[in-house]
């Protein structure tokens, strides 16, 4: 065996060791989310260096903190869709212009989005190329070839990448000319087993959602106006950020046969007949980093879940002398080597030049669930002090012995975890209003959800959003039943929608 | 907490499930690779169903059976980068056409290959957008704004992504138009620093290439004509394929200061002096694929190394009736969840209607490392006949009891690496020789490596490549020391070099 000899220059015990520049200055507060909550978003963003803006107007680099968390939910999401039997793989970037006509919704739909390729290698190309701003089409003609029979069916794959669609208005993490996402693709021989796929995947959104976002979710179904350009169905997941705005988080798509029809995917059934597959497609965007900065976000900066924080502790030595530098630090490694051990994702902040205090307000806006207290006393002890983000002040902080640190701490994060989401859960409720008249809605509208009887009708829907700014989020799956009078035209209606002002 | 139903439609216990489309007929016989190694090459890839072509001219669809090798290799690479404190990013798809030209060498380089975007959002751009060929500059013009202090280096960073090159003859995974790499991007307050850097990287490379894919390499210098565009020093790894050319795996360049002038990356060092920084950039690609199946592949097809293969084992349970079969399946279930718990990626193949013979022809053109045969004479002794695809035929069956065979194929996909990587040593070895005069090399490239002295003049190399068609593939890192005369002009030279036609 060849034997390789390894430098190893910059080492680290890390599993991905997030060095933090310190080019903005930690006095500098953030404005609140009460003064300005916009502005709140776009400057913690900035601060806690998960995003900033790139040359290309709209475009953003996510950088290490917010790449590493997007790998966190990449992980999540990549298990649940592998235990559900999907398969990844790789369609490519570019789609030739004619793709996007084949089916009429779609193309309705996205013409006006395309980044069009026009010369490759220094020429003119015959055909125009576009950058896939979602790859139904692709994968459609490539399933055409490959689906045959019935044999080949369920076909269940998934592509992690980017895509960009030419927005106007962008912000980073929330809509990007280019951003970051999984396309989830199937192909079905029943409707039945096409439609029960995009409920499933809807189910698996929501329940990342849930359990490693800690962000509660309404799933439900999107109206016919604002379902994606080319399926029969959309449904969402939808969730209200700290300032009563929706964000959606997920979308499912069932696609009936259109694009199989628009691609002639078909395959030969049991009795030798001629079928068109049934389809679907499921996405989730790094817009879901935008909600977990908004839906859990205070004044002092992020508040991370933990099953997505890149670091779930942190641990702040404190010391004045030498003698006690020492000491200190060699207790505070060996922590971080038994925390580690332990799977807890730890890093230990020795920054030279910058005070305990400085580090704690650091740690803080960049929103690490537990922050470890580590000073001569405690080592003396054998314990230290463990600081809750989610409960800022003494109420959230504990002393614990060293030794029981690991199980205390891996306790600690998933309290903390169930109180992030009780507590956004309370605040989405306190904030969602059962309205019985309009004049209800457009004052539920102004801070948050209203919940109100829909009668379906498209007029209704546009005319509240032109009055409200508020757009139809959906069709919750759980309806509390009976019958009522549409919010806006008083006609009879069978279902109630949620509708709020969105991201 | 919220409740979710999960559906779980099509839950399968394999960790990443690849269901085999039947469209190709597995009668078939491969061309040979005597016969024809391109062709075999080209063939292998679609019947194994690791690529297919894209409607786009040079494109690749990568599907789920190359995928799940590509996200094998990949979690190699990304322990060893974030081992050596490297950390994840995403720098943007559109890069500014201005950006190309800031750099001298590297707008000689690319300009030739560039996809440019012209039209966003239905308009003509003022300034056209390409789609980034590598993200040097863009990376750049952001650590331009990012590093301001000796405290803010040394800047660690890597991107998984894919970029796109106007490639007029392609091959699949070997040279496509758009190909999926890792890009590190690294600065440095020192020149050490980043020649360090540098090396490091083709250390990861060779023990990734050596260590997870069975690959022997050879990490040398680039000559001045070959090396990265805008680099002061390129190194790469160099593998032989089975048809005797090189394969170029991987390269780490050492670019100096050139783009840290081009973008002026600075930072103020300890003494308050404005300093540019150092950079460096390496990437390895899914060429390396092309690798796996060249350099290991038979004529039977794959021969995948076990660390890399999407499945270590496979289990083909063998019977005629259906008291038979339900006991094999049976048996075979509860071994193949033994080996899931002993992270052996396992699979069982339940495929109904095919031949054990016609399933062992499909798994061994597949290329997976061990096969499980399982029938009703084994399970009445408790054991199981395993078969390694490295060793085709009776040499390389073993028994062993079905209670010992997590611990007896753990120890057989060890052996399977240590053997697959000796014998593609042994054969570049045979394959190369030690060249004194220029007509053994024009005899040497033939069929493998010429290793001979080189004067170091890009005359030599140049008329070399016209009138061998051999280009220059490196100036190894081991050198046998001493000096000798140019193989070409008969000067004294220093350095022997390896020379081949390659790929």
């Amino acid at each position: 065996m060849q034997r390789v000899r390894y430098a190893f220059l910059f080492t680290s015990g890390d599993p991905s060791p997030l060095r933090m520049d310190n080019w903005y200055m930690a006095e500098e507060k953030l404005p609140t989310r009460a003064e300005d909550f916009s502005e709140w978003y776009n400057q913690l963003v900035l601060r806690a260096q998960l995003a900033d803006y790139a040359p290309v107007r709209g475009c953003m680099v996510v950088r290490p903190y917010g790449w590493a968390l997007w790998e966190n939910i990449q992980q999540g999401l990549d298990r649940r869709f592998k235990a559900t039997g999907h398969q990844n793989v790789a369609f490519p970037l570019l789609i030739p212009r004619s793709f996007i006509d084949k089916e009429k919704h779609h193309v309705e739909g996205f013409s006006p989005e395309l980044a069009v390729v026009t010369i490759g290698g220094g020429e003119e190309l015959a055909e125009p190329l576009v950058i896939r701003p979602t790859s139904e089409t692709i994968i459609g003609h490539m399933w055409s070839k490959w689906i045959q029979s019935y044999r080949d069916l369920p076909v269940l794959m998934n592509q992690w990448n980017s895509v960009v669609r030419w927005e106007l208005r962008t912000k980073l993490f929330l809509r990007t000319l280019e951003f970051y996402w999984q396309e989830g693709h199937t192909a079905h021989a029943t409707q039945q087993e096409a439609m029960d796929e995009t409920r499933q995947m809807l189910d698996v959104y929501t329940d990342f959602a849930v359990n490693d976002a800690a962000i509660p979710v309404i799933p439900g179904r999107k109206s016919d106006a604002e379902k994606f350009a080319g399926a029969d169905i959309t449904y969402s997941i939808e969730a209200m950020m700290g300032d009563g705005k929706a964000l959606q988080s997920g979308t499912s798509h069932y696609l009936g046969q259109n694009f199989a029809q628009a691609f002639e995917v078909r395959y030969l059934d049991q009795g030798g007949q001629l079928q068109h597959c049934w389809t679907t497609s499921w996405g989730l965007s790094t817009r879901v980093i935008g909600a977990v900065i908004m839906v859990h976000g205070d004044d002092q900066g992020l508040v991370l879940p933990p099953k997505l924080a890149p670091y779930q502790a942190v641990i702040v030595p404190i010391f004045k002398t030498d003698e006690e530098k020492a000491s200190v630090l060699s207790a505070a490694k060996q922590l971080k080597i038994e925390l580690a051990k332990a799977e807890i994702r730890v890093t230990l902040d020795e920054r030279e030049g910058q005070s305990p205090g400085w580090k704690f307000n650091d740690w803080e806006m960049r929103g690490v669930p537990v922050r470890v207290e580590l000073g001569p006393k405690d080592v003396a002890k054998q314990a230290a002090v463990l600081a809750r983000r989610d409960r800022p002040g003494k109420e959230g902080k504990i002393s614990a012995p060293l030794a029981d640190l690991p199980s205390t701490i891996q306790r600690l994060l998933g309290e903390i975890h169930q109180s992030m989401h009780d507590k956004a859960l309370a605040f989405r409720k306190s904030n969602t209003h059962d309205t019985k008249d309009y004049e209800e809605l457009k004052k539920a509208v102004e801070t948050g959800f209203a919940f109100a009887f829909w009668c379906g009708n498209a007029d209704c829907e546009a005319k509240i959003k032109d009055e409200t700014r508020a757009t139809m989020r959906c069709i919750p799956l759980e309806q509390p039943g009976g019958t009522g009078k549409c919010v806006y035209c008083g006609q009879s209606a069978g279902e109630r929608a949620i509708f709020g002002r969105a991201y």
